[in-house]
């Protein structure tokens, strides 16, 4: 897990809320698949994109962990270890989700903060790689603008920990494929980032940004195009984002339509 | 309807293929309704986009309208008018959609090319602008790329008259929703048009280039903020792409942060 | 919009209540698309009911701004506009659909009161006139039934003039397809309408009844068989109920069996 | 079974088309399940129509039983008991539904003609007898309609045996649902029945018709109120329609208004 | 009905929770339509198996209905019989499904606990004898986990009465399946009934474990391989288990491979 | 990758078929997922457990590569680099699939082999660790089940050597839950595996047999619960499956009924 988490008091309410973050069509899961099948689709050379996705969609898996276990300990205490007959389980009545008590035993489960469960069709991939790119980056905002939303509906510290970790690689994300799609020919100017949420009325991201992680992302191997998964170690093998970024260089030598054409197996692009 | 259709020989392949721009996740249900959506809940005062919205959402009726009605001809014909124990309807047995024959009677339903029912969950409207303005983008540059293809799989003329009208119109969307985003300070470079699909091997489409159809939109009323859907008239009251786009000017009174708050009713983006 | 919304307080739980008439199988959404896929895939020379069906359809695009516009003035003020560490958005998690503030930006979704997004599988349109017809009235009838139920659940006005209006606009269209079905045979007696909700103690509904207002259905358009979407002007061109529905004298010159067959496109109805 | 079914060639297709009346929209795990919630949810004192909807609901698990049955003997010999290197299972490839040979085990399933599973969504159930039976008798009409639509798909004689056999039960029933409509008030005139199919280019429904077989509807048991489903002899305990429909006899004695009122538990309707 | 249901005060929450249990993945509606779809597709001699399903499948049929009784009286009564103006639905906008109050009648749907329709993608049938008893078994230990929890969540007495006997039915079941697969070879040792429950602190479980009702199960007819189902006579004609679970001696005569094979239709097990 | 893949002629309807084994019901997806939250929500002391389901969980990532790699591979070619006017994409008409031509760019989705996306709902966690481990292991043979039923579909060797892979490693999960089981009371005796597919007919099968790898589960590290994820090296630090099985030595020292009670956090298992 990427981030120890503060114990505090349990809150189903915050739990079910954060379900959002894990299962709904901007959430973790969306963005960990999104980005796996992107990465196990990709055609051509243009390798550096690849490897870009490749590195998010590992770190995705550590944040469906990460919300998973969070949505856990927010679950566990709200019931009471007593016999049936004392009624344990009223609470669940008044539930944010009456499944966490009832399907699940007091853990995170693959739906939405209203309970729909995760679609395969929340999953983008057109195979045109600026498409692929400009779908990811409103997909990092829009995460990072409900989580901002999420940010405000609870001071709960082990939630408080989780979300604003997420706002703050959720922006990191954004960057890196903001910078990708420069590479390509936007100038995003000062629209970039979306939303403009101001963390200076949120301490524990500003906390976070004091250690630059906005601004990093990670290779996850010495080995060039492979990932390692390292459940407990995510932060062992940090590389600046500048260093990841650099591949705008190795893009000069290809003619740009060509690239377009070996990218999308797909006749429409020339 | 916005355009004369062609008669040619029915097909219902080609009619099913064509449920994909009708009610898939990126056809123009999609494109209606999220529009809708994005007028009907937009506040604060950049009434500019909002016009802007509502102007392109009021087109997308007419081509829910067009590619029904191209469905419709294109499964007309393909059953012969004999007594049941002749089998008239034997040929559903092999159709793009078995639906088309037993569930409607040989017209257009609200799904798309492999049966899914239309679904709600498609609707994008964070509530951000910049946000929903890249989503519109992605949007019509998505429902181009699969018109593109779409125009690859048959050469039936109805189904090539539609197809291509409608490749122009989203290029012609495409590029209001970008200069839209431009006048929030992107700059696009020569990333746009995606995909950067050639039409000198669709002749349909270079016609209507040829009429300058992708570089118009068109306000649908005098009256400032109100829209008119005329079946029938649709291009009878045309504007310059550029009269509608110079809503730049309107925007320099306006204090860039203060905008975004007010349109977004969203205290995260300040 | 068809009519003018009183201000009252902001009521997230009536605003949740509210978008079962927006986005629930027997809503707004629901009879918008259905009438308008009948008039695309309409067939045969009955035109009068194919004129009738555009008429409601046209009116129905209406219907859902109009709910929509009531759930947004629902939501409006619900929260307040604060830092996020003082919790604004707290409301959120024991609201009637949390999506209200996380997903959307308090505003109106295609979803219904327990947040099922809108389904294209909800249109019935069989290609059958007397079926479809029935289907319409039953739809109309069950609209009106959902709406004197919410009625029930809150005296907000903002609330209740939508309420109010919609409940005396589906009668409306309940006595439009009801007369439509009595041009082809049917004679319902007393049994319509359904329900038999007295209106006597639902005074907003009075008002409107005392105004014939559900005995009212507009054409569009002065041209034949053209509609037009007029926002802001709805009212502006009624027509008398008797009016639109004087068809049956056009009807007598068909020979009965070979109209169905025309209609239908449909070998199994001669 | 109510029937016996005659072999004839396996036929996938065929197979595939007849899972829309299993499990489509229309189909009879949706009549059963619709009037079993009808029969359950039942309140006040009109037990005739609570008998009647028990009635039908009873013989709708036979008809599922039915076609289920006729879909497996469809499916039974379209593969060879082969070793699985000389490919046996090949012809799943252009399979009508590849779930047919891969998830099932060459079996029917609880889905439509088109591989949409189930829902429960489609169940109808308002409250309200008269709609409650208005959508009973558009149900039968629209499921005869898709069956007579099957009937011109294939002349398979088991798939033709059993589309037959429920052609002409889904006419008695909606004679039932009329008559039920007719003793509240309804007049059908000549409009029903809808479709007007002419079963006399479809001799095996001719055949049945004969055996009055559209003309009935039986009790399932000797005591009041209790209903027997016997698999195998569904024919031995037969009785005549009109014996069923003459409750009209016992209304007389209730005052229609109140009637309705007992039958709701719903306020609306007075 | 099974059994006699004690009346209490309404409660819609715990008719809510109870609504798992009825159209939930692992509810009556489930198992009912799972045996219904095993008892129809079975093929191959080992008549006993089939048997065995299908007379759990006809008393599951019996426990929709209890279920639904159940949740309808715990509905009646929590609205009162007021006009429209005095608010009698305003509960409902607090309630656990707002759907009971505005799409229902007050009475039950198929749908879970919160709120997703029943989906016919829930049934299994692999067509592997040995497969769909370990599914079955696992299906009805999760149906008593899922009971037990609901136990824990109200003391209403009308509620307790349902959960209690399905508890206890569940649990005979899970028997039924275990020694069905013991037949075929398999050891449960302890390992069987999960979960573990205690019936000590469950009082109205015990009170049906003292009449053995956990250790029975019933044929429904006199002649081999049919099935009555009495609604109002369940019990008149029970069998002891192991009356029912003597089949073991009849396999004997088969060889064991050869069974599989003929039970399967299934080329891959030999 | 786990594998090599030898290269064969394109085949889009064998494709479509393997997509059941990446977003099916009982594909790849499923098990990766459900075995992740499995995972994520274990509590309790029994890390044995937890530990061998996490190892398969990392493993099914690399599943779920595997067969996208798959599909890829086989449709890759099924088209010809033309321009637009020729046709290029007109196979799509007939495909498997045509969203793999027009949503997709000729690669893998998240989807079944009838279009279903994938759904949040597959997942089983029910807390109680023999019914999740019963699950695991019935998910694992019917997973075999459905691949056994792809090897008869087709030879193409992409497509064999995937399924062959997969049935073998299914096997290897089936005996790693069953074993898993035995540690908790249960005697297979002879009914597993099941199915009983017979390899000798299964070339590709039987080769993989013979270099062991049914009977081998790996730990993904040295470090005790921890796991890596090495794409490209996933065979390099195998274990003998009997070394990870060792762990019924360390259950003797709990005593089972309390084992329980930790590992579900389950008031109802004691």
């Amino acid at each position: 897990m990427p981030i120890e988490l503060p114990k505090d008091k349990p809150n189903n309410l915050a739990a079910n809320a954060l379900q959002e973050g894990l299962g709904g069509q901007f959430g973790e899961m969306r963005t960990m698949m999104q980005y796996l099948f992107q990465n196990f689709n990709f055609r051509g050379k243009a390798k550096q994109y690849r490897d870009l996705i490749k590195s998010v969609a590992s770190e995705e898996i550590g944040h469906v962990e990460l919300i998973s276990t969070t949505i856990n300990m927010l679950l566990e205490g709200t019931t009471e270890n007593a016999p049936p007959n004392e009624l344990p389980l009223k609470p669940a009545l008044n539930a944010g989700n009456i499944h966490h008590f009832l399907v699940g035993a007091q853990s995170a489960m693959p739906v939405d903060s209203v309970g729909n469960p995760w679609s395969g069709s929340y999953v983008y991939n057109s195979g045109n790689l600026v498409l692929d790119l400009i779908y990811n980056l409103m997909l990092e905002c829009t995460g990072r603008l409900q989580k901002c939303r999420l940010y405000a509906m609870s001071d709960n510290k082990t939630f408080r920990a989780t979300v604003s970790y997420l706002i703050v690689r959720d922006l990191a994300h954004e960057k890196v494929f903001a910078k990708a799609l420069e590479s390509l020919g936007v100038n995003w100017g000062k629209t970039l980032p979306v939303p403009k949420a101001d963390s200076s009325k949120m301490p524990e991201v500003r906390e976070l940004e004091k250690r630059n992680l906005h601004n990093q992302q990670w290779t996850f191997s010495n080995e060039p195009s492979h990932l390692r998964y390292l459940t407990g170690a995510l932060h062992s093998e940090m590389a600046k984002l500048k260093h990841l970024m650099d591949f705008r260089k190795d893009l000069r030598s290809h003619k740009h339509q060509k690239l377009h054409r070996s990218i999308l197996l797909d006749w429409t692009a020339r």
